[in-house]
């Protein structure tokens, strides 16, 4: 498929971003939502293996599936996004990076997910879902932007109880949060028979509080987790560090 | 009391060390337990205010209390250990930092504590616990070092559970451990309602995996945690970081 013919995949009021990955873009709408760094580290954090089926919960513009196709070259990726604007937008980057075989996204809502794949059809579950709760400061809970960070469609349990039916036995699951969460999501894990296995923090700078939090549970796995080393983003302000520079892929083999 | 008085208060198996903290010194015996830096970490991350009962669950030598009191100065300590050589040692080590009137050490057994102390008795818990589960490579389950590192006479289980009796409203719990049980501690912790409040990972080095955690909780709290800024231990082999160096007092007004 030509540059031209993609282009008439993007709405006018849509960008194409460069992922910096094989290559590949992706479609994003600035009035809607566009991703973050807490993407780009979970798609890194987590892992793909060859065969397995993979399932990210609130897609949004598909930003996970791709950047882990593009890590993995592997496995096979849905992509569930509930809002329809955001599903056709993220079908359209599948079609405009050529990955409509390994990369599929469906219109649905995460609370009814297991029904709509299947209990235990799973091999590994990511999702990067709305961190805030309740509805405080929130004008229009329709509005993309609230739907991406409030749980004002789904909450943590959902997420949660869904990916413990959808995955195999053993199956892994992979979550970015935030840390003021962490005891609530241990427990609602651990309640769920996800055990937390791997986590890391993601620290700004290494004298700051931590912002984000990493973490791999797996199904019916056994309680012990690793903590990781700590995941620093800045080494002075406006200046990452070596390790987010290599998960962004400005300092790889190709030197690009 | 003088000097030669005190002495008569160490067994000649006993050595004392000295705490550098207002001349307070602990006696120690070499082939029980000596205190490590997870004592200093954790009466450095606990918080005691005037008119508070504290209780230190499994003190060993007593060296929580006596560190927690040299630093506020305030709170009335309690603490219970179930050997009764060590209960005699740290009761002894009370007796020659003059402390009777602030610090008392009791014996029994954890498992009995909401019994021995009453329900809702205190405003503060500190614990550092049997860090290891199981038996394994334990040839004798009585030695004390086998005691005080594995779960032998109690399990994480039986201090939460006690704690949360024990625990006043809001009261406030402070526990040391190893990261690799941080699922299985927040999980028990929500269980019986001793809400996790601060967390704080002990790293050696800026670049390797934390070593130990510091969890504060508050029974009956609301569901919100701060995790805080890494605490790193070695600046390189063999140097502390100056924030060591000033839990350790070696960095303090008095330039001792």
């Amino acid at each position: 498929m030509t540059k031209q013919q993609n282009n008439n995949l993007v709405n006018p009021w849509e960008r194409v971003d460069e992922l910096e990955r094989k290559g590949y873009r992706i479609i994003q709408d600035p009035e809607r939502f566009c991703f973050g760094m807490d993407a780009v580290l979970l798609a890194d954090f987590a892992k793909a293996k060859e065969g397995e089926e993979i399932l990210d919960l609130g897609t949004g513009t598909g930003i996970i599936p791709i950047l882990m196709y593009a890590r993995y070259e592997c496995g096979h990726y849905t992509g569930l996004e509930i809002q329809p604007e955001s599903a056709n937008m993220a079908s359209r980057s599948v079609q405009y990076n050529e990955l409509e075989e390994h990369i599929c996204i469906r219109q649905g809502d995460i609370k009814d997910a297991s029904q709509q794949f299947g209990a235990s059809s799973m091999d590994v579950i990511t999702t990067n879902p709305p961190y805030m709760i309740g509805m405080h400061g929130i004008r229009n809970p329709q509005e993309p932007k609230a739907v991406a960070r409030h749980e004002v469609l789904c909450n943590l349990e959902d997420i949660i109880r869904e990916s413990a039916r959808l995955l195999k036995p053993q199956g892994r699951f992979y979550m970015i949060h935030r840390p003021f969460r962490l005891a609530e999501i241990f427990s609602m894990m651990v309640q769920y028979h996800i055990e937390p296995k791997r986590m890391r923090l993601v620290y700004p700078y290494v004298d700051k509080e931590p912002n984000m939090v990493l973490i791999e549970g797996s199904r019916g796995g056994k309680s012990r987790i690793t903590v990781e080393k700590p995941l620093i983003v800045y080494d002075r302000p406006n200046v990452y560090t070596e390790e987010i520079l290599q998960i962004y892929g400005k300092k790889d083999g190709n030197g690009s």
